[in-house]
């Protein structure tokens, strides 16, 4: 697994070309222990956080081969309940997630994607969070 | 839905007690659009978030009254599908999340919560994060 190198692409892509993503390096024992079977469809949530600033961008869910596909492309891939597909993020949108780090919770089951968030932002709406509404607000620990 | 002023308490608690939650003020229309019939248990998974450095601490599920719990104690009640049954974070580690803000995505059926974090953290490890482990890392977009 050597880097790409810095040299200069001798047929550097068009102004405005669309970056392809480059597949993850991967931890293949963390790998197997993420817990799909855990979920009656084989499913576990996905938390995609901009890496940048640390908004959490979007909830989707993956199953082994929506994560598969992730990690070689670079770029996220999820399985679709109601439809019942795989999708990539920004295949028709043009708002593409290009992965710096996939991270498994403690307990196998939940995965939480960084990403370098291209176009308008994460949501179908154009917002760039789909986490736009504010249902309850309050103090935190309230003052002593 | 007053304020709590800012006179001081004249009955202040001791030195090291630990703090009540605070209810959260409530969009009631918001509320009523958090889509728990998605799922077949009545479930939402709800993303929480530090509030103040955006580190993404757990991942856990609430149904309706979970939501209404946490929401009117200012600290988080989740739903152990394990367990069956509903738990408050940091009651027995000590480790309590104080709610900030709940926010719904665009459509209906996930949360995140935004906390501050008493104790050690959110992880039963200890770990201040359950998202310890990294399965894939890579360099988002490729450089030029």
């Amino acid at each position: 697994m050597s880097g790409t190198g810095t040299a200069a692409d001798p047929t550097p892509p068009p102004a405005g070309a669309v970056p392809e993503g480059v597949a993850l390096r991967v931890a293949e024992d963390l790998l197997a222990e993420v817990d799909f079977a855990k979920d009656r469809d084989g499913l576990v949530p996905a938390v995609v956080q901009d890496a940048t600033d640390g908004t959490v961008l979007t909830l989707a869910y993956m199953d082994a081969e929506a994560l598969r596909r992730t990690l070689q492309s670079g770029r996220t891939w999820f399985y679709s309940r109601s439809r019942r597909e795989y999708w990539q993020k920004g295949e028709t949108s043009g708002d593409r997630q290009y992965v710096r780090e996939v991270r498994l919770d403690c307990d196998g089951d939940a995965l939480v994607v960084l990403v370098d968030q291209h176009g308008r932002g994460a949501c179908h709406t154009g917002a760039r969070t789909c986490f736009y509404r504010t249902v309850g607000s309050g103090p935190g620990v309230p003052a002593p």
